[in-house]
């Protein structure tokens, strides 16, 4: 696939995993993948990005399996001893994950880019694709519930995302992206862009509030495809639905669809979804069908493939 | 021993034995250790007190008895993932210990005192010892040496003590000691003083180097006495004996005795130094004679026994 260039739009878990297969089929170099930070927090004085750190353990293949973050045979003394003195501790860090925290928040505060030090511990991890943080400046997504207005991780980890979102915004006081993104976006030997199967509303609408991206992208003549996260009126993982429900909207492919609808030019949702095959094309969306559920590796590469193979198709 | 409130005055791994055995015979609350925070440091972006910590490992009975630092029991995750980063790991911390780093710098962070969250963390490791932090301002031991001035912990670890030490000074904008230390040295109940054998010139004078802690205890009428650091002409741990050649003193207990010589009223040396006793009481300090190695927790109770007793005859 050696004429391939890719932009992937991704958040966490979800998205990891089509860019983990996209990493797997791709050549050094050809995949750029813009990473969420609206997630990113601040927690016992370190600076957390979690979509950028989950994007770097999938590729580097040292992610936990189980959990679906952090990073696999990880230990919790720092974060026991935590609890027995008292601290809060209900953000739950790794021995091994902590050390890229407080290694990237020191490089943050010398001074250094997000973008910068992301470069950096990529190289270390010796991975291939290159991982683009959505910008340089805090934009934080909030989540406005019944039980309040509070910042993403408060609502995801702390409140187990329990409260109903009622909205969700992006709070920045610098919502701009980097020369990096813009340059990756408009780079002439792009083939085209994907829509990982993350949270559209959490982990991709965090990234197209900036309005530069947005509009970059939409000035590319290059084919734009998304993968749903809904398979059968549920998500595959995450409270994607849940939100949609509490947010008032229909809990299938078509709202995916209408969601993306001035952006993309092909989705690709799962065969148990082809009940919306003809709504959606007749709203000048084109649409694969296939087997999107990725529970192993071989489903990854398997998916990113047909991904690419419907891209080009589209160009 | 319930008529003993006693103050020491002590630095990490030698001045910490006696401080353990003297903590296993007093009742709770009769001991308040002075401690050294000349060694202080930022690491990381936190806050590091290796005196205090060694103090509160060492009376806890985590602390690990092979290094002389540290807890036992201890994991390396962090420190070696720093290291896979490339990231600035000289300064070696374990996973059980980092917490106490991480909680006590986010107190700090929070606006409270360093006698305070050390008090905090006292509580929760039980202890029966009051710990008190010589300041709750920053005033760093600095080494001069051959190879050029270097905070305490550069010499002392980055540097493993090998460059030669010309002179030892303590920066400070603010050398003030805090309410609660004064406080306790002008407790009426107090029965004595007594200081450690940790190293004199890079554990004890920091302490003394606050002008109103030395003046208030000289003004004092309790008995003072100091456990000698030095056993038979070299240091029992650490660099006080190579420390002291370099600084052109000679390495014995009549130096010790010199160095001391306006403050205390008794000193403990070792059997080995029986030679010195007259002319160190010609000096006008009385001496008691013991054996002074602490190898065992028998020794160290056994030492801090005897120095009580020594104490209250002097009294």
């Amino acid at each position: 696939m050696s004429e391939n260039n890719l932009i992937a739009i991704s958040g966490g878990i979800g998205g990891a995993k089509l860019c983990y297969g996209l990493d797997q089929i791709l050549e050094p170099g050809q995949l750029r993948v813009i990473a969420n930070t609206g997630d990113d927090f601040l927690y016992l004085g370190f600076y957390i990005s979690p979509d950028i750190d989950t994007l770097i353990y999938t590729l580097a293949e040292v992610n936990n399996k189980e959990t679906g973050w952090g990073r696999e045979d990880e230990t919790w003394k720092t974060h026991n001893v935590l609890g027995e003195l008292g601290a809060d501790n209900w953000f739950k860090l790794g021995d091994k994950d902590l050390a890229l925290h407080l290694h990237r928040s020191k490089a943050l505060r010398n001074g250094e880019t997000l973008t910068s030090i992301t470069q950096d511990i990529a190289e270390r991890f010796k991975l291939k694709t290159v991982i683009l943080p959505m910008s340089d400046h805090i934009i934080q997504t909030v989540v406005d519930t019944d039980e309040g207005s509070m910042p993403f991780q408060e609502y995801f980890v702390k409140e187990s995302t329990n409260p109903k979102v009622r909205e969700i915004s992006f709070e920045s006081k610098h919502p701009e992206t980097t020369k990096e993104v813009l340059e990756a976006i408009n780079d002439p030997e792009l083939s085209g862009f994907m829509i990982a199967p993350s949270n559209p509303y959490l982990s991709v609408d965090p990234i197209l509030s900036i309005d530069k991206i947005k509009q970059t992208i939409m000035q590319s003549n290059k084919p734009r495809v998304a993968v749903s996260p809904i398979i059968g009126g549920d998500s595959v993982k995450g409270p994607t639905a849940k939100i949609m429900e509490e947010m008032g909207l229909e809990v299938n492919v078509m709202t995916i669809a209408n969601h993306y609808e001035d952006l993309i030019d092909g989705l690709i949702i799962d065969n148990t979804d082809e009940e919306y095959i003809q709504a959606i094309e007749s709203s000048g969306i084109k649409v694969k069908v296939s087997n999107i559920l990725m529970n192993n590796n071989d489903d990854k590469t398997r998916l990113a493939e047909e991904a690419i193979e419907f891209l080009n198709e589209l160009s």
